[in-house]
Formats: structure tokens, C-alpha cells, sequence
């Protein structure tokens, strides 16, 4: 109980103590996540077919599945000191209304304009496009904290930005589309007229408010036929994981430093990219053998990849020129319900995690809305910070965790990531606040019908 | 150079350097701020007369101009360190953009979720009227900072909140209500049909959209009217600079821990509240002689309450329930112009700001908005963090500083205060964006019309 008292409200590290490396967790699996496949071939794919989309150097980290370290380049680890280190904050508060012996810490990503985690593999992304003399990048957003921190990203290295962002995000949320703007990033609601996929959809579905994987393929197509430019991405990939490990190697420097263990350690997942950044460092000592944690995934009811999907090759978006990637996915056509309100909406999951989950080191769990928002708002009265509906399946994940504590009496250390805040969410909160929420988990007809439209190569 | 190299990019203090103790600069006045005054009797009010609206600790503070340090409360440093201490930051990529030899700081107060220094004294003034054993607190809110902020605090100490909120910003700022209520507050446009002064005030003026000072008349009925219920206010008052010191003391420790000595200090000026906490310790120093520092309040062109106001009694509010307090001000009817986006929209400014600035201690300058919102996004773009049109009054002074020293090649130290975000703002940032954002200076003959109805106690 004495060292008890010496933990802070909010462990920082100091700014020398930023990561100087990633930790590419992929060296240590013995199964590695499978090659993305080109969808006419259906041959891996690699460093020169994927020229066309990727940034170079990006290209030699995403098919990069042995060096253990990567060096992070020194004006990326000059910008990570504008907003890093990000706290681990010790949920004093939460733990004391809970009334739990558990002992709660949760890293807080959202302490940067973005409100998010997707900045530390944005600048990344937009950095090596700037190296390799591209005159800008393309990407889509859907919530859109991926395209906020791209906009940021752009407009420090001074490259532009052209934005896909799905068209009902783009109505509902004119404030997002605000702050890239003023980050001078150009912001095009999809289905756009500009590209031919955005016609073809446009003509087949008239009226349709988009999805993620359309405005994947827009976005895709843009970088591919305009001299000067490239894709990226802000989740999914393994380039993504790679850089979000700065999240998990904060966590772990800072748990280190006062002799902290977590028992569990809880994300919430959509692409990915969040829960592979917590986790890497942890899953690295999980794969050695050095040490055991229970890893656990929350995903939304609503749109189940990892708890109903299929292991399966299939298109990362829903226009058909992106590879194949072989993941938990629930079909690249399926579109999470109207009324899923708090992002994690992507049909398919990275493949590192998708291959780790395989091989049984992480477990994953669902949950649904209403009781996501309740949590939110259980920790924002008490923990002051206003959770993004995305991590608030973590939050409700550890306070399920830490009320079982309760119940048993076990004083068990929990970690999670709290990747941002919910200050363009509004819209979602007020359904809540007004109890006009609901709930929606997809039939198993809709998964199958969604299912059977996979790519032949998995038969 | 070699010192220089060691300064990071973000001075945190540890939790344990949070100050214990608010500085009253009062007690090193020598012309100390005028009283408040009774509106009926025009007598100096004291502690009994001010027991119907405030907290009885609360008035204490009020009125205590001798005490130089007053304890924090444990309860209240333990609220503290949930979100503080806040970072005084080096804008070292601000310098390189404007290539200028000066060397800038900014103490960054929105790294809270009510997104500014406003929760410093919410805390307190919650915490004194649960304290007092009351059922909850009326305020008023306008951009809806305040109001925010303190939602959290009492939702964090189980207490009951009521706010009137400007109607216009309620109508117009959905998202910002959205947050309040999620804290549990209850949110009433102003003026209502709840209040005596809201019934007039709707009689006189059909289809009035509000403004602050009718807002505060309708908070403090409510609290009067009310069993278990003081008045709470975010700016203006005594005790609201007192506990915002705490931005002052944090930043000059971590000046002094570098050695570093500000040549110039700038905050932007509304009613005070940030400007007042983040100077009272230099501000100190200057009355005790030892040391000089410029310091400059900045303001809009379009309420310029420091620059073009009379130096006199007045109400605090629209409906004269309040207490007069002598101060700069504009006459207690003056709104800014419809096309004033930026916050910092009250009629007068703190007594103790208002007595320095009278007897020499500080100088006052005025930005327009469009100017205003150039700076924001000049600053955005290479410093990341999107700043509150409040702040960025003083992010363009800032500059301007800058850029002067950058003609005259001095090294000047420029510290200012960076007090909020700008999430709820992006109305008036499409608006520029759009480039449909326009200027307005209050005509001398307006002003004059105004000053006509100042309370004949000045005469």
C-alpha cells in the first residue's frame, strides 16, 4: 500500500523518453499474417506492385515481417513532442465510484487536436511522402479523426491533402470537414463525381450516403492517376500497427517505471490500429514466452468481425481495387446498420491481429451501443474527459472487468486505450441523452448473404 | 545555444509542484479595487449582503484583499491533478515558421474536456457550495466555456447544476448544450419564461436571442429564489482571478525552473478570468518592485471594453440585480455586433484588472476578428493544437510581438496565455474558411448612447 500512494494521477514520460524505435511485433510471430494478394492475379504482392499506391518506404514496413525495431526518423520524433508523450492516467476516480479493488490505468491518446491515436501513424505516412518528393497524399475518413490528423500532418510538412469523406459523415458532420479545412486539406463527400468508381456507384446506388470501403476505392483511385501523389490509410495495414506502437511502448515505459504488471489489457477495434498499437509491446513478451497477459479486443455488436466474421482472403474496399488481405472480415459490402453511431465500422480487421487472434493469444468481445454510451458517461462524470464513442467499448470492457473484481475481491491490474475524445460525437450523445438510442446486432442471414459475396480464392 | 538545447518542447511540472496556495495579488495593491456596491442603497456591500447570491467561502475570498496566499483545498488539488499540471509549452515550430529571433511560450489551459481554464475555478466554487451543504449552483454561459466546465465539476462532486445559456449560443451551439447535459446539467435557453426578469425581458424585447448579462440576471433570481442554491460566474469577480492564479504560478515555476525571464506577457482579455490568473504572480512581482515585465491585455476591436470603456460603477448584469462593481466597462446594455464570433463578448472587465490597468500596471491593445482568425490558423497549422477564437486574440499579439522582433533582431521572451480549443467553434471557422468572415468596430456615437446609461452613482 506505500507504493501505492507514490503512483500520480497521470504518469508522464519525460520527452527523451518518446520512443526513438517501433516495435514491429510481426518478427516475433511464428505465423506470420498472411501476404496481401493483387486481385486480378491473386499473387502476393510485392514491393514493385505496390508502388502505384504506396509511398516507398511505407511499402518496405508493410511487407517488412523480421526486423524486430525500426528507427523512427528524427523530424517525426520532433513532431511526436508536440503532443507526446501521451499520460497513462491512473482512473484514481473511476476505481473509488466503482467502489473496485481493481486497479485501472488507461492511456490517453486524444490530448491533440485530431482527438485521437491516428496522428501518430499520420505524420508517419505524410512525412515519407514528403521524403520521396510526392506533392501530396489521398485518403478517406469516416468519423473523421484519420482525416483531422492527416490534415494536421499535411499542413505541418507543407503537402497537400485531398480527403474522401463518406458523404453522410460529411453532412452530419460539417464541424470535422471544418477543422480539416482549416488544416487545408481539400474535403470531398463520397460518392463523388470525380472518379470513376464514385460515378459507377453513384449510378448503381442513387442517393446512397457512401461507406468506408467506397471512399477507400475514390480515394485509391485519385492517388493512382494523378502524377505526384499517393494513398494512405489509417488503419488495417501492418505499416499502421507498426507506428501505433508507440502507444504501447509509452504504456509499458511508463508501467515499468513503478513496477506496474497489467493482468488485462482491453482496446476497443475497428481496423486495428489502436488495439495493435496498445498491444504490441505486451503481445511481444505474450510470444516470447517472457510473460502472460489476458488481451482482449471490444468490438461493436453491430459490426462483429472479429466475433462473427470469417478468416478469409477478401477486398479491403468495396470498389475491388485494393488487394486482398486475408483478416476477420464480415464481407467488404457489409455496411454496419443506421443507426451504429460510435465509428469501429470497418468490415474487415488488420491481419496481424486477425492472425494472432487466430493462434489464440487475444480473445475479443462485443458490445452494444446504449451500454458503450452509458459507460462513456459514467467515466466522463467521474474522470472528467469525454470519451469518442470508439473507446468507450474499452471503457466498458474494464468496467465490467473491474466490477467481476469487485465481486471477487481480486485486485487485478487493467490497461486500456482511451484513443480519443468525443467532441465531434455529439450528435451520437444527444440520441443518448435524449434516450433515443437503440441497439442493432446484424441476423445471421445478413452475414451469410454478406459472406457468400467473398473472393473465390478462399474456396 | 547550449542552455537553450535543453528547454523541451513542453515543461511539465510533476503533480507534486500543482501550487498549493492561490496568490491574491490584492494584498501587493496599493490602490486596492473599488467595492462592490449595493444597486438600491449604493453602500460598499459586505459578507451579509452578498450571502443571498454567493457561498459564504466564497465571499470571503471576495472580499479578503490583504491575505497574499490562501490554501487549496486537498479536495480540490486532487481534482487538479486530473487534468493538471497543464504544459507550459515552447512553440519552437511558431518561431521557425515566423523565422523570428524571439522565443515563445504558451501556457495551454484546453487540455480538459470543457476545453479551458474555466474548470480551475468551477472546481472551487462547486466545491465551496457542497461544502456549505447546498442541493446545487445557477450559472449563466454564453460560448458555453464556463458552462462546460462547470457541468464537470459538479457532476464530479454530485451536485445539482443549472445553466442559462445565452439563447443564441443555445440554438447555435447544439453540441456544446450536448456535453452539458451528458455532465448531467440542466440547460435553459435565456431569456426564459422561468424567471420574473426572463418574462420582461421576453415582454420588452419579442424574439430577443439573449445575451450574457441577461442570462447572469436570470442565474441569480433562480439562486435567490431558490432553497440550497447560490450563484456561481465564471470571469469578472475576485475570487475568479484568485483561483485561476493557478495558470500563473504553474507557468512561473516552470520559467524558473529553465531560468527563463519573460520580457513581455499577453492574454486575452473578456471579463478577465484568464488574463488576470496567468499574470497575478508576475504582476506581483512588478507592485513589489521587483521585477518589470510588459504586460498587455488583448481584446476584440469589436468589445473593447479596456480601450474604449469608461473607468466606472456599473451593473454586472443586463437585469441591475447584480452588485455594481467599478470597472472598464461598456454600459451594462452593450452587446457586441451579430457578426462577433469570438467569445470575450461581456460588457466589463475585472475590478483588479481594472485597477491596474487604470494606475499604469498594464497596457491593452485591440485585434479584429478576421485578423483574429488568421492568427488561429496560422498557428494550427505549425503548432498543431486549434486554439478557441478567445485565445487566438492573444496568439495575434503574440505574433505581432514576434514578428516586430524579428525586424529589430531582438531576442525577446514571449510568454501568453493559450487558454482554450476551438472544437465548439467551427461555425465561425467555416465562416472564415468560407471567406465570408467580417469586422466590426463599435461606432464612437454607440458607445456613447451606452455610457449615457451608466448608474448615476458616477455622476
Amino acid at each position: 500500500m506505500s507504493v501505492e500512494k507514490t503512483i500520480p494521477y497521470k504518469i508522464y514520460l519525460s520527452e527523451d523518453e518518446i520512443p526513438k524505435q517501433w516495435y514491429n511485433v510481426r518478427a516475433d510471430m511464428k505465423n506470420k499474417p498472411a501476404p496481401l494478394l493483387n486481385p486480378e492475379t491473386l499473387k502476393p504482392m510485392g514491393f514493385e506492385d505496390l508502388r502505384p499506391v504506396f509511398c516507398d518506404e511505407l511499402i518496405k514496413q508493410e511487407l517488412d515481417d523480421t526486423t524486430p525495431y525500426i528507427d523512427i526518423p528524427q523530424e517525426i520524433q520532433d513532431f511526436y513532442k508536440m503532443y507526446r508523450p501521451s499520460p497513462l492516467v491512473r482512473a484514481y476516480c473511476l476505481e473509488k465510484a466503482l467502489g473496485t479493488p481493481a486497479k485501472i490505468y488507461y492511456k490517453f491518446e486524444g490530448n491533440n487536436t485530431s482527438g485521437s491515436h491516428k496522428l501518430n501513424s499520420a505524420i508517419v505516412q505524410a512525412y515519407y511522402a514528403k521524403q520521396q518528393g510526392l506533392k501530396g497524399v489521398t485518403t478517406e475518413t469516416g468519423a473523421g479523426q484519420w482525416g483531422t490528423a492527416l490534415s494536421m500532418a499535411t499542413a505541418y510538412l507543407g503537402i497537400d491533402c485531398k480527403v474522401y469523406m463518406v458523404k453522410v459523415s460529411y453532412e452530419q458532420k460539417p464541424f470535422r470537414r471544418e477543422v480539416m479545412r482549416t488544416y487545408g486539406a481539400s474535403v470531398t463527400p463520397s460518392p463523388s463525381m470525380d472518379t470513376e468508381i464514385g460515378k459507377k456507384i453513384n449510378a448503381e446506388h442513387p442517393g446512397t450516403t457512401g461507406s468506408l470501403g467506397c471512399a477507400i476505392s475514390e480515394a485509391v483511385e485519385v492517388a493512382t492517376k494523378t502524377e505526384g501523389y499517393r494513398y494512405v490509410l489509417g488503419s488495417v495495414l501492418n505499416q499502421v500497427l507498426l507506428h501505433q506502437t508507440v502507444i504501447g511502448l509509452e504504456a509499458k515505459a511508463a508501467l515499468d517505471k513503478y513496477g506496474i504488471t497489467p493482468d488485462i489489457i482491453i482496446g476497443c477495434a475497428g481496423g486495428g490500429s489502436n488495439l495493435g498499437g496498445l498491444i504490441s509491446p505486451f503481445m511481444g513478451e505474450k510470444l516470447r514466452g517472457e510473460k502472460d497477459y489476458r488481451i482482449v479486443a471490444v468490438e461493436p455488436a453491430s459490426c462483429p468481425s472479429f466475433t462473427r466474421g470469417k478468416f478469409a482472403y477478401d477486398f479491403c474496399d468495396t470498389g475491388m481495387v485494393c488487394p486482398l488481405a486475408k483478416m476477420y472480415t464480415l464481407g467488404s459490402n457489409f455496411i454496419p446498420s443506421a443507426n451504429h453511431a460510435g465509428g469501429l465500422r470497418y468490415h474487415g480487421m488488420s491481419p496481424i491481429l486477425s492472425q494472432l487472434y487466430h493462434d489464440g493469444y487475444m480473445e475479443a468481445i462485443t458490445a452494444e451501443q446504449t451500454a458503450v454510451f452509458e459507460a462513456a458517461q459514467r467515466f466522463a462524470r467521474v474522470e472528467g474527459i469525454l470519451p469518442a464513442p470508439e473507446s468507450s467499448h474499452a471503457i466498458k470492457a474494464a468496467i465490467d472487468e473491474a466490477l467481476k473484481c469487485k465481486e471477487t475481491g481480486e485486485e487485478k491490474t487493467i490497461l486500456f486505450g482511451l484513443t480519443g475524445t468525443g467532441y465531434f460525437d455529439m450528435v451520437a450523445y444527444q440520441k443518448f441523452n435524449d434516450g433515443d438510442m437503440t441497439d442493432y446486432i446484424p441476423t445471421d442471414a445478413e452475414l451469410e448473404e454478406s459472406f457468400a459475396r467473398l473472393p473465390k480464392v478462399n474456396d
